[in-house]
């Protein structure tokens, strides 16, 4: 990595595709970065998995992004925020901002009725992180595992009627019984951007979306003015890939999360 | 293991739960016999990995199968089998049997248009394992990959209405265009034998249903026959399982796929 200090060096890491919403946007805000994105989609989901797996993996994952030489991580999975940030930050030389507190903080912002809804991966329910995040900024939380959404998006199915009819049942089940009131809903996984149109579709009308994905770039672009105070806002990114699994698989895959074309992927083997 | 020569140990791999539906049909079929079924949960699902990141898990789990006594070996995960059992095969000492050949067999005994459907995972159709298979039983196959089914059986959905859409929109496109005339479905990944009944009402009625589940068991119970002359078929099984992820969530998802309580697991973790 040639990062100068006037440059910050973003290494970005997620269990797979997900996180590349995050660089979207991160790259969007600040332009004038070196990003080091690692999907370790040789372990993906890590959705369902327990907190000690997850743990382990994002630890590895940690020391790979600092030894490519990352001077900031971010934590763009919901699952390994909300089950590892702790150990992250524990096991990282270098600062380390999770997904979970930024959504957290926007919703706090957003919500009048202090009622929140969370959507996530089973994982990232099980764990409470959004809810103890919420409660601690005094608004009441019910967060709804969605386990068939990172699927759907992952067979390319962002606008069609099965999704549709899925987030509704999701939905439903989630405003209900006593959260009729909930006026924010969160996106708490870095998949549910690519559906958010259809999500506004089937949210009640007066709830506003908070997309975790973007709360964390804004959190970031903080960070990264108090630690590069020469930071040079008129450069260019340059975006360098690395996947556990096929690197055919994510030039394929990253550009429906990113945007734009995936180049310069790398395999990486974290057994070796 | 304690295993004399009179008892078959054998040891059943699959990435997660969807062995268990073969672990099932084994147990019906050769109820003398000790099991060691062994679930990669912390690395599933396998079928949206690549061949060389599967060929790794499936020998390290044929090493550590083989550790703990087992003598012959089923691979009751259709990607594993599709993707890496030449490899398993060289990497073993004792015998191997995998899901696809059983299921082809079967489907080449129940068609007489000598055209079949195979719906699996992604990872076994790019895999082309069953295609193969049955063009050398001189069979046309078409294989049709269902990334959905899998997160829909694990979601509990197995008599939901939204399944039976996702199951439609596959099966049209699979029996339509030139293959209206196939009458046979494969069910080329374990966990489709949970929405057995659903298929049957989704598929054309002319189809035979293939479950590869029970072809293999049924191999299995003609090799057990050949290398156990002395087996005692009045006996009791014995079940151990061993998961890589959580041992309570391996507990708790199991007996939907078993039929039956799931005791007595291990927790493993394979790069210790």
């Amino acid at each position: 990595m040639n990062s100068s200090p006037s440059r910050a060096a973003i290494g970005v890491f997620d269990s797979g595709f997900g996180g590349l919403t995050v660089l979207k946007e991160l790259v969007a805000l600040i332009p004038s970065a070196d990003y080091l994105y690692f999907g370790d989609t040789a372990r993906l989901p890590y959705g369902s998995k327990s907190v000690e797996t997850v743990g382990r993996y994002a630890v590895e994952a940690t020391h790979f992004l600092e030894q490519q030489g990352a001077n900031l991580l971010v934590i763009a999975c919901n699952t390994a925020t909300a089950l590892a940030l702790d150990q992250i930050k524990r096991a990282a030389h270098v600062p380390v901002i999770g997904v979970v507190e930024p959504g957290a903080e926007q919703a706090s912002s957003a919500s009048k009725n202090r009622r929140v809804v969370v959507i996530g991966t089973e994982a990232t329910v099980s764990s409470h992180a959004y809810r103890k995040a919420l409660e601690q900024r005094g608004m009441a939380a019910r967060e709804k595992a969605c386990p068939l959404l990172v699927p759907l998006v992952e067979e390319g199915w962002v606008e069609h009627p099965v999704t549709e009819q899925v987030a509704g049942i999701y939905l439903q089940d989630a405003f209900g019984d006593g959260f009729q009131g909930a006026d924010v809903l969160v996106l708490g996984c870095t998949h549910y951007p690519l559906i958010k149109p259809l999500l506004r579709r089937v949210a009640p009308a007066h709830v506003s979306i908070v997309d975790s994905a973007h709360s964390t770039a804004k959190a970031v672009a903080g960070k990264v003015g108090d630690f590069y105070k020469a930071l040079d806002r008129r450069g260019q990114p340059t975006l360098k890939f690395f996947a556990t699994d096929s690197v055919e698989k994510f030039r394929r895959m990253g550009p429906n999360f990113l945007g734009h074309p995936v180049n310069s992927v790398e395999h990486v083997d974290l057994k070796e």
